[in-house]
């Protein structure tokens, strides 16, 4: 698969991502965007969502800080990417750690066409059903088998299915492909699920006929940057700094030479 | 123009600047503040926000993330700050993008006597009422000519107008001056029109009876530091620890040798 | 004291803490805690509160954007750390700005039992019922003996009361200690005192059993890490990146040679 091909898009297209996102990440969810090349908006107002996604090219939904109000507006943004035929890409951020997450998970993604669900391995399996113990946002141990998780999903939604971790697992379209780039210090930074996830609405909006494959090929763009900047720091926020500017100043030589996109 | 005197009466003063802003970059809008030697402060429940803004110097409102219950508490702060005299500094972020901030921004605009109306070309021309083509919260092309837009609706509402982009135009007072300062690097980084409207209220709040002077002077002492930051460093990430680094570190002689505020 | 034995315990034990916390700081915060080696974890929906509390080994609550809304939440997650017997610490965040706040904070010191109150000298001086001259979210002057009302506060609250400054006092259970870590830099940086909170949750989450040792500890960690990135950096944002970082790299050499906490 040619990784850079994807990000190439990225740059050439500018794609506007529409968010509804938490309060915690949400700078570096724009962020993200933007070192990509592409251009970030945030709203969540239930009289403008549909507007603004009506103008954007990909929708991305995270409930890491969700309440019942901004739930709503995402269902409507939802329903209005499904109309505009733009993807929406899910992150069930702290699936398993409540009810209500578990509840309003289901309820999004009942409520509208998903083109991606996007987890860690304890939320895919939440959402796939099964029992798990969860630490907050951060993944707990699945004692399953994590390919055959996400494929079970995603043929059941007809969707794709992410689940993130050190290798991620992209099943979609018959397809199932792993990444495995990436970097432990990751797991020190707050966001980095967030910003996966921001990442991979930005190049399923870039390109939206090959959504699995453009999933796979954004995780492995922000993993090599990742990989990057844990070469150049010692700790989380100087990881911070670079993996941002490793982002922005990524070609395709260095993509084509460090990605390890295969099928599972 | 001496732009160091008005660096150094907030400086002096350290006024306290209240801001009802966005989500995204509430922390930078504070931050940037502070960076310049003053004091930040963000409320916004409508139970409170009367009496911040009664301890304040400035009132920065931005509806980059707006709901109508924020904007309810935008217009209450608006006219506290009409009472106690302070000056009303209102990023229209997004206008043009949506019916509803179009709307909202109006309702705000009609609110109260709002000193500076700040956006970048494509959101200023929408309030100026002209028609936009626009991309979520980035500029959009403008068939006009900035100065008369700006210098047009300066007269209509009786404030001073400022459009910021490559080169920010300030309209006020019968007064058209224009700040050549700034660094395209800015456009890579999210946030940066944000900082530039707290910027703003920062430098109106210090010197109130000065107001299209005291923007430019922000301006000119932020996009200074910008291209301080950007000779620096190569990705977004690393310019923006050393834009607020470098706004924290300007003295007189950088300050003075450097600015290209000029009359229109 | 050995201080390094409290951080070993929550580098141990990894505490997962709940904040209902302000927008402006939140990602610090939960960097912050993250850096530290522990599990932060931002949920405010009054629907999942109490059950995210449940799962939790602290509860942190920051008054610095409150609503309505937000503050029930509070009390309800309060009251659900009480249940489960986790220690609940409670930054006053703008106590004295306004009446709002100063009722607010009464409001969730009554609706519960909170085991830390902290703030600066001016918030906690409010909350003790003087008089104060406060500037926003920054600390005013206070006409008094700091120890003696931060002593009387623990005593008549029956908690622990951290007053945080150029020399922090930690009272409670009867004891009193200083702690004279840290550096003028910090005044500078947005969010330094929310991030002490934050600190002070996850110290007393690995360490419930005693609370104002371990804040007291968490305060010298935190300002021996800011102390160290003082040193190498010049301008507030190259120093926040460097604190989060020398948090990440202490060890027990570093701090028990930098700690200067001492009883009184």
């Amino acid at each position: 698969m040619h990784v850079y091909s994807f990000l190439h898009a990225v740059r050439e297209k500018r794609p506007l991502v529409h968010h509804i996102t938490n309060w915690v990440t949400i700078f570096d969810c724009a962020q993200v965007v933007k070192s990509f090349g592409a251009s970030p908006v945030m709203a969540h107002a239930p009289e403008e969502v549909a507007a603004m996604t009506g103008i954007a090219s990909a929708l991305v939904l995270n409930i890491g800080t969700l309440t019942t109000p901004v739930v709503e507006a995402m269902k409507q943004a939802a329903v209005a990417a499904n109309q505009k035929g733009i993807p929406v890409v899910f992150d069930v951020c702290g699936a398993g750690a409540t009810a209500f997450r578990d509840e309003k998970s289901l309820e999004i993604l009942n409520s509208a066409k998903i083109a991606v669900i996007k987890g860690n391995a304890s939320e895919i399996a939440r959402v796939a059903g099964l029992a798990v113990a969860t630490k907050g946002v951060d993944a707990g141990a699945v004692a399953a088998d994590l390919a055959e998780v996400a494929a079970g999903l995603a043929a059941r939604r007809a969707c794709t299915v992410v689940i993130t971790g050190p290798e991620d697992i992209v099943a979609g379209d018959g397809q199932l492909l792993r990444v495995k780039n990436g970097h432990p210090m990751m797991a020190n930074l707050v966001g980095t699920g967030c910003m996966a996830t921001s990442v991979i609405g930005t190049f399923a909006g870039a390109t939206p006929a090959r959504v699995p494959e453009a999933a796979a090929a954004g995780l492995a763009c922000f993993e090599i940057a990742a990989e990057q900047a844990a070469r150049k720091t010692k700790g989380p926020a100087a990881f911070k700094q670079e993996l941002f500017d490793c982002i922005f100043a990524l070609d395709e030589k260095l993509v084509e030479s460090m990605q390890k996109v295969t099928p599972a």
